[in-house]
């Protein structure tokens, strides 16, 4: 299951980004499984990572790679993490770094790893050093579309998005592609995301503009709250045109950030509408917290509790069930007579209970919906956050006791 | 499903405790539905209540009453919550407290209101009122095995558990009832928790002991991660006999706080063991943590996480999913090489990865069993801590996704 339409929208080329694919039968025969993304020599690249203090050895490679600021290749492989693998899963990502380093006759550490899919097993590192020359040879900055295809796992569909804008007549192109369904609760980036833009951006300002657009997009939202050691998220500004974004280059950088913001919030979304037997896309959006902490908290709770989203699934407005899981989010001192939630723009709990106009049928009108929000008012202060997720449907469990992933 | 035999003990009476049994219909017809406990005169009372911000209106009336010292009734129903449901919901509380003091003849402040149930539904107080002098007619001190099945809801079966010790010649009872299956991780109590002992305990130090164990056994527990507006475990000393517990007392006071404990934690058991949808009984373990909280955050962390649960309920021996919870359960400054994680006595986690002793076998021999023991040793410090959970099955979903509980 999935929420929505599974059309990939039309992903517009960057100049200066060159994507390639093969297939290496990792896990899966016949399957696109490796991707190669070359990034031109004066580009400036910015990447966040998993939070989960088990990183796996590409991630660990990725970040210290990452530092030099000699980024030319990205190398994505699924079908197997190399996480948890030991110092073994780190020779092995050393090895296919260099294997493609060789073919494209650049050093090491210009190369950054990326794996995903089972964790714990060892990397089959001959199968991807085989057809990174395969790879390498379709390189092609129209191959968004089947890079997009090229680094799914348990994905149902591609994921990706693209905007442009123009400026000064010129016109700016942001392209990305995502990945994840499962394993879902990013804490500084998705499964694996990849963006893409040609104007120039020093290199520290790319870095903080992913770090602050990721907290908007990636970073909020979740589908069963599992973080994965694998999470990496990266941002590739090209620099092909002649147009350079700075702080101090108003009009421009907002358009930019905005364009960015668009992109990765489409990407973080097409993950949770690809959730693991999902079958409503939720929106938690906590209104007028004291903190953000307190905002996320909220939010989060309700997003994680198993007996809101079995209700979501069920389209049950059982608007209980939310309020337990507000009562049980830590907030301190609280005024539960303050306390708003609305499902859609129908009140549901007001002065403590459940609101004096609610209807059982008004109610089941919007649970009835594939995308549904959840408006929590607490009254307590200026701070308001977002979080998207999904229901939990017995396919959730299925998909994920059925099968190793 | 539920996990392990489902018979009840032999429950021994406790004098001094006697225990009536109704059948109002609340929510369906037929089911017992009501209880009345009868407390004697110079008994003393603890308890401990749900920390939900949302109490429910009998939580708020309980603790009131049980402040004053003089509790001779304990009135409870299941089918209906009376949670969510503000002033009314108040009122109507008092109303089935006047109800029962009527009766009796006592205060309507000697009567502590217990409700389980539906969230947010308006009490049926008449139907409540009316079986309570049916209630007191049958009240008994052999009546805990009805009573035990009296107050479920969405359980499979009743829980119930006694021990007996003798000191100085006299044969001291513990004896507990308690139900629970979803919306399982209470927060200083569970759903709802009864235990009785005929010897003589200063309030105070009931209290203290009755705080001391729920922290060893219905605190340790979840199904799923979400904590009920209702929770609530009452312990009564009704005195009868001519044993005073006092801490001085070593002897004795260690024989009744070990009893208790036993009581206790078989009552928590057995909710886990029918917890929603489970099939498995899973203890997870933490050694050698250097706080309380990180042993804790990491129990809960491995406990909640769907992943894990769902490769529970699979038998798939997946300890990637576990490596990658421990990850993310926010512990500083991990040295991941220290850690070791063991499913029974196989080690499957060592030096960062894999155990080198590890096979696929071996994990799966343990992970075939009912009962499973995930043991994580950190190796920062030398706090432990145990919690207990359940797997995670699609009948959990199908539970709360069909029916409004």
């Amino acid at each position: 299951m999935a929420v929505g339409a599974s059309t990939l929208p039309a992903l517009h080329p960057v100049k200066g980004f060159r994507l390639g694919v093969a297939s290496a039968g990792v896990k899966t025969p016949g399957r696109k499984d490796v991707v190669v993304m070359e990034i031109a020599e004066k580009a400036t690249v910015a990447g966040v990572f998993t939070k989960n203090a088990f990183c796996a050895a590409p991630v660990v490679i990725s970040k210290d790679h990452l530092a030099t600021g000699r980024n030319r290749y990205l190398l994505v492989n699924t079908g197997n993490a190399n996480a948890g693998t030991g110092a073994e899963g780190m020779a092995d990502a050393y090895t296919c770094c260099q294997a493609l380093a060789d073919a494209a006759n650049v050093k090491r550490e210009d190369v950054l790893p990326f794996s995903t899919g089972v964790i714990g097993e060892k990397l089959p590192v001959d199968k991807i050093v085989q057809v990174v020359p395969e790879a390498l040879a379709n390189l092609d900055e129209d191959n968004w579309a089947s890079a997009a295809e090229g680094i799914l796992t348990t994905d149902t569909r591609p994921k990706g998005f693209s905007v442009q804008f123009t400026y000064e007549g010129q016109t700016v192109t942001v392209t990305g592609i995502s990945k994840g369904s499962g394993m879902i609760m990013p804490n500084m980036a998705t499964m694996l995301g990849y963006v893409a833009t040609d104007v120039q951006v020093d290199r520290e300002l790319l870095q903080a503009l992913l770090a602050e657009k990721s907290d908007k997009s990636f970073n909020r939202i979740t589908v069963d709250g599992d973080t994965s050691t694998n999470d990496s998220c990266m941002l590739v500004a090209t620099g092909a045109l002649d147009l350079e974004v700075t702080q101090d280059n108003e009009p421009l950088y907002k358009l930019f950030a905005d364009a960015l913001e668009q992109v990765m919030l489409e990407l973080a979304l097409a993950i949770v509408k690809d959730g693991e037997g999902a079958t409503k896309l939720v929106t938690i959006h906590v209104e007028s917290a004291a903190s953000q902490k307190e905002a996320l908290d909220t939010a989060y709770t309700v997003a994680h509790s198993p007996l809101v989203k079995t209700a979501l699934f069920a389209s049950d407005p059982n608007w209980g069930r939310i309020l337990a899981a507000v009562g049980r989010a830590g907030i301190e001192n609280f005024d539960l007579d303050a306390l708003k939630i609305y499902l859609d723009d129908v009140c549901i709990v007001e002065n403590g209970g459940r609101a004096a106009s609610y209807t059982e049928e008004a109610g089941q009108a919007v649970m009835n919906q594939e995308n549904i929000l959840i408006k929590i008012v607490l009254n307590r202060g200026a701070v308001s956050e977002t979080v998207w997720t999904t229901d939990l449907s017995q396919e959730y469990v299925s998909i994920n006791a059925d099968y190793r992933s």
